[in-house]
């Protein structure tokens, strides 16, 4: 090393010895003929006092410098408590220029308004910002645990490729043309699914991995294009084996980057029930509000917006008082997300005010605090329709409520485990889709006839939750083809379809295939979660824009002529390579 | 869990007790009545008795079963004491199949003959195979140790993007075309190079990362189109602080898998001593022949041959010995290597003899064998013409010497570290290529000269070798723009090509750049000396043939016109996306 020491780690102890330190020059004062200059290092920084202005003169912001000089207590009155190295500065003898720095395009130290564009330009000195380097060190941090975890568990960590095959049905796969194969096209994978389920048939029995995952799709504001998930997969498990797993990985994780003691085992709710009381499948229960259901109080309602499948309500506290603006920005709220209103009523003292308050009956009216368990001075927002879709939104106006009226509290953990999903959802063309996956196993008590019921078949699934947001997800798979054809027919998929998709893991089934089941992170979100972040991009080193661009590299850029006739872009597949799929 | 126990976990004591299995029926023995099986699991098999053949009757090879029965002594004689459990059998009361096994293509045990392709595409009944589980086994232990051994050492684990930038000159980069920027493509990195130096301008000072890396380069025999490095990089360091890291790191690997103290520290060899000694930059000294050098033992031969630039021989042990037709082998063996031939001489008591001798002079006959350390019986080998091929031809025909006459003890681990190895060679068109890669700074005695001398200059790397193998990899880079101009001028690059590769590493390089080096250790080749294996294939749980073919799943396959479509892979960039790289 060519320092002897890492300058956040001096302390009053070290007085009196000689020092070589390397880092950057973080902040300088000059003060009449001497200069102090805390130099900053991965450790953290420490000051440096030169006493001649010679030495320091050419020491510009982020020079990365090495020093030379002895440990010496800090004047009295000049010590900052703040600092882990508040009680010393370091007298410097020599100074070496390593680099030099062009100036900054942002300042390093409280720069607040910097653009996310520019940052992530440079992102090298956006790292260096010390917010930003400590969510990639509590990420770093929590990925050695979950390492240990696992280790500790006896799983085995398996690589699988992420040079995979590509199908027509497989939309949102990344492509990959084959220079050696003309014609011929690797996907990237959207994640290990298949290939860990092969490893169950392998007999390897527990499966464990920090994935890479690609999807091409439409970018959401927090999404990536490449994202990591802790991927595993066991045999011979049930439910719980897989939960009390999970719960021990999260568990440990929370425990030793944030002291937090995850409260284990975790609640389970059913996805019923979820959706019932929040209107989500992941609820945030950091505050109370629920949803009521109305549909049976307004049965015989002659107001016609009621006159639906569903009604339901939520309260927000203390709405009455908003203004008409407020109110109206509600309205708004609810367009953007697709619905066409939020209809509502502010309770007051003496009955009810807003614009439907005239549309309900007299019973209706007086009955309606209680049934919602609004008080005077609260706002009742409506939704009324299909009852999946009204939920939704008022799940959503839920959320908003929360955040509007202050009612969460950022420094509770709300964890959950939601249990219990539908196998299926209709598709909107009279047929159904799986919400989990084909591979998803009944639970128990479905297992012989949910392809009568898909409606109300229930999938062996659970998903962890933190406040408010999918950590992880998983389930029992299907391992006998005979219940794995059952599924396939209620989607709808044909024995072509199932062959060009996932031939080669059924035929894997066909092998003795233990049962199995798995779960997967979503790793970024929950590396987010732990560095307290805002988005997935404050915990990736090297994160995207919503739309896929890299400001730092320029990624992707056109390429040449020349480019797409090496890498084979355009050359036809030869009609024996058409075969071996 | 459904099963209450692990089957190779049984022992003596667990007699009496009642217990739940699963897992696979490996072996089936009938002794009248009474049927024997083999339950196997993960964890090693235990003996399943069924006193009645009805129990057994469906049992096939490789069901997947559930048993339940109680543990006792095996009847005496009947131990086994290979086995861990050959000390106790289950007596089964129950069984279940939890599924059906169709007809194996080929044997689980003992299945020697089989062909990779077959083997392959039944990768999940290879894996079930003792000797391929214990491969991924290893190489699953051995990544739980780099983790440790990383993380005691205080580096972080930063995920670096996949989805990188192509350029026009990244030659074997894999393309990737985006969808949500039709005519833009990503490229799949070669290696985290260009993003660990980032790391370092970052401050982070410390990175470690098991990097998935990706080549569309022809395969030889043992390469893949992805593989996996153990990637390193630190700043403020010197070459010895990266070498001591390295020994830590395999020494803690080969002592916890195979119990092997790495001997350190490591003997160094320069390249140079390793080209003149051994003809190789990775030196297998498992064995001790050498290479002689002759040219001034020639310097006034008459022999035309001999009349080169340099002359070297390598000495057969008992080589005088063999038949005419292995000598003529030899020379077929030299020509597939593009040599013309690879002259002898056959040492025996009386004199040489060989082709070669009666153009020698009667001095030169005399001298040879002291000057080569030949013995009688032995053949001597020469190679003659330009240095480097010359070496190189006799560097592999040592190879060859040691593996026909059994000098290869197999047993033996042999490190080394290659240090000191040229900063450039010619390009075969009048300039010059990095031997590394441009950003590999020079020993810092050449810092201020090394493009006046580039035949003679010095890179600041270091290659970690075992057993001939080149397991790793790495240098100090170059952090200051001036001296990077100087490579770049030396290697022809010019400032728009620069500009065009590396534009964004040059950039961040202005702002205060640590001095830093790191190393990356090919993973694959680790694991496979670790699991003793022939081929990298043996350590990747699903790997490609080759020609980058997965017999598994048929990848890569024909894309159809509407996934080409919809992936842009024809689109036009915009004018504006254009300008963005």
């Amino acid at each position: 090393m060519i320092r002897t020491h890492e300058a956040g780690t001096l302390r009053k102890e070290h007085a009196g010895r000689q020092v070589t330190l390397a880092g950057w020059v973080a902040r300088r004062r000059d003060h009449g003929g001497v200069v102090f200059i805390d130099l900053r290092d991965a450790s953290g920084s420490a000051q440096v006092v030169f006493r001649e202005e010679d030495h320091a003169h050419d020491l510009r912001s982020e020079y990365c410098v090495r020093v030379t000089g002895e440990v010496r207590p800090r004047p009295e009155g000049n010590e900052n408590p703040e600092l882990p190295t508040g009680e010393i500065e370091v007298v410097a003898d020599e100074v070496e220029v390593l680099s030099e720095s062009a100036p900054l395009p942002f300042p390093i130290e409280g720069g607040a308004g910097v653009s996310e564009e520019a940052r992530l330009k440079y992102r090298y000195l956006d790292i260096r910002r010390q917010q930003i380097a400590a969510s990639l060190r509590i990420r770093s941090q929590a990925t050695y645990l979950a390492n240990e975890v696992m280790r500790e568990r006896g799983f085995l960590y398996v690589e699988t490729p992420n040079l995979t095959r590509s199908t027509p049905e497989g939309a949102r796969d990344f492509l990959v043309p084959v220079r050696l194969q003309p014609g011929n096209w690797y996907a990237l994978p959207q994640s290990p699914q298949l290939f860990k389920q092969l490893l169950m048939v392998s007999g390897l029995e527990r499966y464990y991995q920090l994935a890479r995952c690609f999807r091409d799709e439409d970018l959401r504001a927090d999404r990536q294009p490449e994202f990591t998930q802790i991927d595993i997969e066991m045999s011979f498990v049930d439910q719980d084996d897989v939960i009390e797993l999970g719960e021990a990985l999260i568990g440990r994780i929370w425990k030793e980057t944030l002291g937090y003691e995850l409260p284990t085992p975790l609640p389970r709710m059913t996805y019923a029930e979820a959706m019932a009381r929040y209107g989500s499948d992941k609820p945030d229960l950091r505050f109370g509000v629920e949803l009521t259901e109305l549909t049976d109080y307004f049965a015989n309602t002659s107001f016609r917006v009621f006159q639906a499948p569903y009604v339901g309500a939520v309260v927000m506290p203390g709405g009455a008082s908003q203004t008409r603006r407020e109110l109206d920005a509600w309205q708004e709220w609810a367009k953007s997300r697709g619905a066409r209103g939020l209809a509502y009523v502010l309770v007051q003292e003496d009955g009810l005010g807003g614009p439907v308050a005239k549309n309900l009956s007299e019973a209706e009216s007086a009955g309606l605090a209680e049934a919602t368990g609004a008080k005077p001075g609260d706002a009742v927002f409506f939704a009324a329709g299909a009852k999946a879709a009204s939920r939704e939104l008022l799940g959503a106006a839920r959320l908003e409520i929360g955040r509007r009226c202050g009612l969460i509290d950022e420094s509770l953990w709300s964890f959950l485990w939601v249990v219990d999903a539908p196998m299926f959802e209709e598709d909107g063309e009279g047929g159904w889709t799986a919400v989990h996956h084909p591979f998803t196993s009944p639970k128990p008590e479905w297992a012989d006839n949910f392809q009568d019921h898909p409606a109300e078949a229930l999938a062996y699934a659970y998903d962890m939750v933190c406040n408010g947001m999918e950590i992880g997800g998983g389930s029992i798979r299907i391992h006998r083809a005979e219940m794995q054809q059952r599924v396939f027919d209620v989607l709808g998929i044909s024995k072509e379809e199932a062959e060009s998709k996932f031939g080669f893991l059924l035929e894997a089934f066909k092998y003795g295939p233990p049962p199995h089941g798995g779960i997967a992170y979503g790793w970024d979100r929950i590396c987010m979660l732990l560095a307290g972040g805002e988005s997935i991009r404050d915990v990736i080193a090297f994160p995207k824009t919503a739309s896929g661009y890299d400001p730092l590299t320029g990624a992707p850029t056109p390429i040449t002529g020349a480019q797409r006739k090496e890498a084979g872009v355009d050359a036809a597949p030869k009609a024996e390579a058409a075969t071996q799929g």
